[in-house]
């Protein structure tokens, strides 16, 4: 005997929220891993931008607020991937969904703010640099200024999906 | 006779969700009308701030930046209040649902980030100026750069509303 049509129905429902919700949660925790990657790029690119005379990151305030950042960056997705690995392995959560969801896009939403912010005040003083030629101190910067421009974007991506989470919990 | 009690609890979950919908509308218009505000004097502010010889905001390139995106910000949130009036007005919509919650989404949360972004770029310029004393020029440009921000926090704010109402269509 076949079960009842409107039982199967909800059951593949339910099947279907819980698909759905796992690569919700797989593809955020990738999107922050890749976010993690470049934010430690950029932090320690930026920490060891030391060349010499003036030609240390921390003659500038433009890149010791971008070293700022990339570290705070690193901290949160490092602490956000740490969670959600151990929230996949053992299964059961650190916090309330409802909590979590919250932190999650609040986190992410900010931490895309600062980053740009950061990486966009850099632009500027590398630019007048390097109209007096290139060396390694100012290919330093561009690069550190490119990882967190690449970190922002991950973030940004995984903004919206914590966003979608916060509104399905809501 | 009173109506049977299912009926009365779905009805009270239609008003309850058409009053929602509507205060989510009037939240939106509200947040990028200040918006408006906020980006049109910064384009103003920008756009004036000419005090003769090298004190030309167009001698700048962060003030270049910040003048465009205070331009396209105005046009932005000006295009979705007439919009938005327009709609409440007259309750039909310019696009379908889906498509519209998608421009708008992608709109704030775009324009979010450039604001913050040519925000953050122009103020280590007008520190550096405002080192060897204040002038008429730096006291634009700061005023320029907090009405930028202002713009951007409004809009940050209604691209969580029409984050909410993207994944509330899908």
């Amino acid at each position: 005997m076949s079960p009842p049509r409107s039982t199967s129905g909800i059951n593949d429902g339910i099947l279907q929220r819980w698909k759905r919700e796992d690569s919700l949660k797989r593809g955020s925790l990738g999107l922050r891993g890749v976010a993690l990657f470049f934010s430690l790029t950029s932090f320690l690119l930026m920490a060891s931008n030391n060349h010499g005379n003036w030609q240390h990151f921390d003659m500038f305030q433009e890149y010791r607020y971008l070293l700022a950042v990339a570290l705070v960056s690193s901290l949160y997705t490092g602490g956000q991937v740490y969670r959600q690995i151990h929230e996949l392995s053992s299964g059961n959560n650190l916090f309330r969904p409802t909590t979590a969801a919250l932190i999650d896009f609040l986190g992410d939403q900010v931490m895309a703010y600062l980053l740009i912010s950061s990486a966009s005040t850099s632009i500027p003083v590398t630019d007048r640099m390097r109209e007096h030629g290139d060396t390694l101190f100012t290919d330093s910067s561009a690069a550190t200024i490119t990882m967190a421009f690449f970190a922002f974007l991950f973030l940004a991506l995984s903004s919206i999906i914590s966003g979608y989470k916060l509104s399905a919990q809501t």
